[in-house]
Order: structure tokens, then sequence, then C-alpha cells
């Protein structure tokens, strides 16, 4: 893995274990280890997912251990910080979209040296970014936020569609990532603050107006 | 992976992502986005965690760029036409029904091509057919259907041990496939219609007389 | 895999088996597949997750019949006895911490015969401990009790440094996996009687005393 993956990964970890820790204060009645849990498994779930899929075991979250240690860190520097806060929705959506942006990039570029296809790595990207926020909803017993508001997927798309592109042109590197990743948080980003869901289901829209 | 196996898998995928799709539809209020994915996540899962299991990664669904498509367009039909129908019970069960089937008997299959043993085999097999449904279900935050209601899974190993015994006399192939799907597909389907359940556990039903 | 930790294994299977399928029965309406399945998912699902993050596929689970034969029978048994026990909540916590203790040992045991140093290891056995429970939990539609209540986690993790610490230094054998999982055991036990929790989270407290 190139120092450029893993410094975003590493990142992309921080930002997510504070939002899942963020979130379980929020939402659930838990103990301090659930709480870090939730976290870390926020944090980690994205890129275990991703690993197994490309059969990249044991997932680099276990054999380099700076993984755990910054998940655990974010995890207790949330969970410090979390009392002080009232309501955190605003800065849990952000860093929720920053970790998201991170993943879609790191996920896609890890499934391209796997070897994967330009259209496996969009899905395996997509999968990195959503799917640690899946496994915190799922233990939170939530349905899981991407799939009933807001814009997730389109921003990650797009995120994952410019790393592809710039990777078969040759011109992946530190500047294509951060454009990949900070077009994917602009997108997402806009979403939040102008409140905007991707179109409603008929079947929930005829639900809301009777 | 042989042509037949391959085109069973297909035909199980498209049904599972229309079964998927429109019980989304059906049972909460998500987005387009959400609906399309529960229904993809509905149409793959099982194989995926069934790949994963032999160590056949990336599974089949990444690898193979037919599987995703056709789940897709699963998904996208089922959303388009689900806006007209009002009462879905019965063809989603029936095509969940034909899902199960397929994937009881190419569960199976493939898992007797990995070099797994005969109940293994019918293990994974079960595991196939039911773990797309399962995934649906935690998604939509229910408990699996399969666990509370119906007949799910005699019919499934009724399927699975069919394509077990032809495969160890050296019968099987696209008739002992069809069987054992027919077979899996009528036991489901008299259930679905005679509203037969597997025995109540004690406590249900002692529940159910208070 | 050494006979060893094979017993020790199968033994937590068993009781994890039992504790499952008590569960299934006291917090659900499952019928006798249903209550069956969840018993097994938590008997198995700790040690699959742990054999599929080392690498170590098909899952000790798919490749020997015993782990299969030891789950349906414990899985039968409990639902036989269980319609004659009204009051199982004791019973049922002491099942599981006898579970989580010998799988705390195996699996930290496993991930360090796998390869994996210390702190994998250690995070591994608490996976491969609490992971059945948890995916019971979820099939129950409930959030993970390891999330909220209880002392689980800190009595797993002594449990688990016990078994590096004796593994690093050669005294790794029956003796040192009896006490590393009696001394898991006696504190899960200890905070059962005294219904000690992990210190909770502040938003949890204050919603608590408003």
């Amino acid at each position: 893995m190139t120092p450029l993956l893993l410094a975003l990964e590493l990142v992309g970890v921080f930002v997510f274990a504070l939002d899942g820790t963020l979130t379980a204060l929020r939402v659930a009645r838990l103990d301090l280890v659930g709480v870090v849990t939730v976290g870390m498994a926020t944090a980690l779930g994205g890129g275990v997912v991703r690993d197994i899929l490309i059969g990249a075991v044991p997932p680099a979250t276990f054999t380099d251990w700076r993984y755990l240690v910054v998940a655990t860190v974010g995890g207790l520097m949330a969970y410090a910080v979390g009392r002080h806060l009232e309501r955190l929705s605003l800065p849990i959506s952000l860093l929720d979209a920053a970790g998201v942006s991170l993943f879609a990039v790191t996920g896609t570029s890890k499934a391209l040296d796997f070897g994967l296809g330009a259209g496996q790595a969009i899905i395996l990207g997509t999968m990195t970014a959503v799917g640690g926020g899946m496994v915190r909803d799922v233990l939170l017993r939530r349905i899981p936020v991407v799939l009933h508001s807001g814009l997730f997927v389109i921003p990650v798309v797009v995120g994952s569609v410019i790393t592809v592109a710039a990777s078969l042109t040759g011109l992946y590197g530190l500047g294509a990532a951060v454009v990949a990743a900070a077009m994917c948080f602009s997108l997402r980003a806009l979403g939040i603050l102008l409140e905007l869901d991707a179109p409603r289901s008929p079947a929930a829209t005829s639900l809301l107006i009777l």
C-alpha cells in the first residue's frame, strides 16, 4: 500500500471513529465500552468488508497496528468531548461526509490495486465508504441512514469515478485523490446544507401524502 | 463455473432483486437509492456470503459484471413497476420462493465444486438460499422472516439434498438441477398457499394463548 | 489445530448453542427452525467471523463436521428443555459467560497460531468471544447486549491477555487455557451476580436523570 493511500485511510478511520462514537452517544443508551465499540466498528467496518471481498486477509486493520490505535483514540476523544456538546447533528454529518469521501477514494484505489475492473472498483469503493455507517446503524438498530435520506451514494460514486478515471489515465496521485475526495465531500456537504434527498420511492411518497 | 450454474445463478439474482426491491417499497420509507440498494443486497447477499465462506474471493459478484448488471436491472424494473401495484404480498412471496429454490441448487453445487463434504454443502446451499433475504430483513430492521414464519428451510434442505444426491451419483446436470429447484419451489409455494408454518416454539405458542 | 483448542472450541460451541436458543425462546416469537437457527448462529458466528478475518477459509465450522453436530444438538436440547423453564435469565447469562470465556481463549490462541501480533490476537479473541452474541442480538432485532450493559469486554480482554502472555512465554497449554478461561468467567460471573455495568455514557446518564 502506498503512503498516500495509508495516510488517507487513517484520516478516514479517525473521522469515522468520531462520527460513530458521537452518533452512539446521541441515539442510544450504551455504556463506555459500547460507545467506543460502535465508534471503532464505524471506523473499521467498511475497510474490513472491502478487504475480505478482495481477498486481502487478514485485513489491513489487523496487520497494521496504526488502524486500531487511530480508531481507539478517535473513539475515546469523541467520548470525552461528547458530554459537552448538546446538538451534534451538523458536525456529525460533516465528519461522516469527510470519512465517506476519503474511503470512497481509498476503497476504489485499493480495489484497482488488487486487479479488479473499473465497475467493480466503483462498487467496492462505494461499499467501503458507506459500509462503516451501515454497520453503525445496524448495531444501533436503525435502518441505515444511507438507505432513506440524504445524498450519500451519488457523491460517493462521483468520487469513485474520478479515482478510476485518474487511475486509468495514469494521473492518480495525491492531487487526483484530493480532487476526488473534495468533489465527493462538496456534493455531500451541499446535500446536507440544502437538505437534499435522493428521489423518494413512490410508495413512501404516497404514504407521506396520506 | 459451468454455464448451467451461471444461468441458474443469474435467474436467481434477477428474481431476488425484484423481491428485495418490492419488499423495500412495501415496508419502509426509503429513497430510490435505498430501495435499489436493498434489492441488490437481497440479490447478491447470499452468494457473496457463500463465496467468502468457501474462499472464492473476490466473489463472482465482483469479478463477473453480469451479476451486477442483472441485479441493478431487476432492482430498477421492480422500482418502476412497484408504483402500480397495491398489494404485492403474494407475488413477492412467489418471487422469493423462486430465488430461494435456484440459490439452494447453485449454492449446494458450488460448494461441492469447491470440495466441501455433503453435509457442509447442504448448509452452505441453505445459507446461500436464505442469506439474501436475511440481509434484506436486517437492513429493513425486521426479524428475518425465515426465522419466524412459513416453510423456508425445509424446502431448501430438500432441494439441496437432491442436488447432493444427484452429484454423488454422477447424475447432476440440467435435468437434476431443474428437478431439485422445482421440488424446493413446489414445497415452498405449497407452504405459501396453505399458509403452513414450521412448528412454533412453545414459548411463542403460550404467548399466543395468553 | 491442537486437540486442546478443538475441545475448548466444541465446549464453547455447545454452551453458546444453548444460550442462543434459550434467548431466542425467551425474547421472540420464532418457529422451531428459527429458534435453532439463532442458536446455531450464536454458537458458530464468532468463530466464523474470526476464521474469515485470519484467512482460514473455509472456516473450521464447515470443514469439521463436529462443529455443526455439536451446535445442532445443543440447539435442539435447549429447545426441548426450554419449555419447562420459566425464568431463564440467570442460567442463560452463566452459559453465555462460559461460552465467552472459552472463545476468548480459543480465538486469541488461533489468531496467534496464524501469526498475528499480540494486539491483533487480543482484538480477534474479543471478536470471537462476543461475535456470536452480537449476531444473535441483531437477528433478534436487539441492540447487542454487549454494547449497553454488563461487564463483557473487560473480562474477555483479561482472558485474552493471559492467553497471549502464556503463549509469548512458552507456557501455553491446558493449564494456562483453563486459568485464562476461569479468570474471564469469574469476572463475568461476578459482574452478573453483582449487576455491575461498565461506566455508562454521559448522555445515557443524563437521560436517566431527566
